[in-house]
């Protein structure tokens, strides 16, 4: 199941000139900063209660990030929510008639296993599913 | 200060068929619906742990949400923190040079007094502040 809105994603890009402004924002500054090789972005979190900020700023052409950016210009780029079994949420989703974008779970930052959901299934949002990896 | 991410605005077309694919991906119905006839809108909200995920529907063409998903499509509206003193926070970030939306807070849905700031002072995010009124 769904357990809570865990993080949202703004794609930036400038991440240094971005932490700045959204330190101003939040009245603190990002509690660490992460590269995502396998992404080809480089991140970092801010804490806003319960959830946390992403900012995500792409590090090579090919990242989903510059492209969302060459389309539609930096911003809100997704929403995570935070699952008990990765495993079983895709499994629900996809018989649900939801559309994924991997069909296995991949690691993402903060230690999580991470699956996307189509935007097309979900109201033009690019939702994530994100499981914290149990050490 | 700003103290959390309170909620995540999405822009949506047709509120009923939104509220059923939200409670398939969040596993919950909506916990209420309110219109709020200044801005031209209806709304949903769930709980998603501690933060809400809010659907706006437009109801009259003038209405934001009818302007953005006209523009950009239904998805990721705008991102709200609650703060605790919405005059002071209003005063703070334009006195760092962000531009808002509005120069008094005004009455917002789910009990709140809000502000929005302009995405062109914010990474291209639309900042909602939003303090609950005491009553």
């Amino acid at each position: 199941m769904i357990l809570r809105l865990e993080h949202l994603g703004i794609a930036v890009k400038d991440l240094a000139a971005s932490n700045a402004l959204f330190e101003q924002i939040l009245g603190a500054a990002p509690y660490k900063s992460e590269e995502v090789a396998s992404e080809h972005v480089i991140t970092s979190f801010f804490h806003a209660g319960e959830a946390k900020v992403e900012l995500l700023e792409a590090t090579a052409p090919e990242s989903a990030i510059a492209k969302y950016i060459e389309k539609r210009g930096e911003g809100l780029h997704h929403v995570a929510f935070e699952v008990d079994d990765i495993h079983a949420e895709m499994q629900r989703l996809t018989d649900a008639g939801f559309q994924l974008l991997n069909a296995e779970p991949k690691r993402g930052a903060d230690n999580k296993l991470v699956c996307f959901v189509h935007p097309k299934s979900a109201n033009g949002v690019l939702l994530e599913l994100c499981q914290t990896i149990r050490e």
